[in-house]
């Protein structure tokens, strides 16, 4: 099974892209979208939707997770984050691949057992479980993955 | 010169399509796109875009008017609302139709003069502006003719 973890974001979309089988989980691809904050909005979403539409086409994942928005302080923020989510959603329900969605702390909990591990201690289990030499780079990549990570331990 | 003028959300996307010329101004359509609340997300955000690509194919804007988020007490209103915005200018960018966005209070004060009227106020003025019988329903649609309203009566 194919499963594509999602970091929305107007400026940069992370990605993972995973493959679980019966004990096994391989990392296949991973990395950003970053968009340029010289555009404007509208073709920043378009170039978001056409890259993630590549990247399901390319993959056939059965199920993609995405990182529920978890509302802090900067609203304006959030607007933009659920601008990019949407055209995410969009590309995914066009090529009719069932959505999941989860906050941060159920993705810190799923990867390393605690909802308020930091960002490093995610890191670090993602590196370990995943048996990589390297903390995987850029963050929303690794992001990316703990949230198929996330997806696929939660399922077992 | 044709104006969509558009009132975002993910339960209901009002519209005005407005034909400016010299000195007239003409209602060509108005009305709403609705999405069920028994449907998921992904599925009402596609209906959207389908629906809104299809409107942009018949009636060749040359602009898009759209209200600006004002953001509010609902902070969970307005993520939906950023998404469907999100689809919307997809749709928009995909036939290089360019956008521009207008406060609620900025519509107010270009209909009625003041940036405090209310509903009823901007509708009534819509009605008078327009030259229609009645003034027209549902509110969405009254929203999205005064938006496009808004915008051509800036740009004169």
């Amino acid at each position: 099974m194919i499963v594509i973890g999602i970091d929305p974001g107007l400026a940069t979309v992370g990605f993972g892209v995973m493959k679980a089988e019966k004990e096994k989980v391989t990392p296949i691809s991973y990395g950003c979208i970053r968009t340029s904050p010289d555009k404007q909005t509208p073709a920043r979403l378009l170039e978001i939707f056409d890259e993630i539409t590549s990247l399901f086409e390319k993959y056939r994942p059965e199920v993609i997770a995405v990182e529920k928005l978890f509302f802090s302080k900067n609203v304006t923020n959030g607007l933009s984050v659920s601008e990019a989510r949407g055209v995410i959603f969009l590309a995914a329900q066009q090529q009719n691949i069932p959505i999941f969605e989860y906050t941060p702390n159920q993705v810190k909990q799923a990867i390393t057992g605690s909802g308020r591990a930091d960002k490093k201690q995610v890191q670090e289990m993602i590196k370990r479980l995943l048996g990589l030499d390297e903390i995987p780079e850029p963050d929303d990549a690794a992001d990316g993955l703990s949230i198929a990570l996330c997806h696929i331990n939660i399922m077992r």
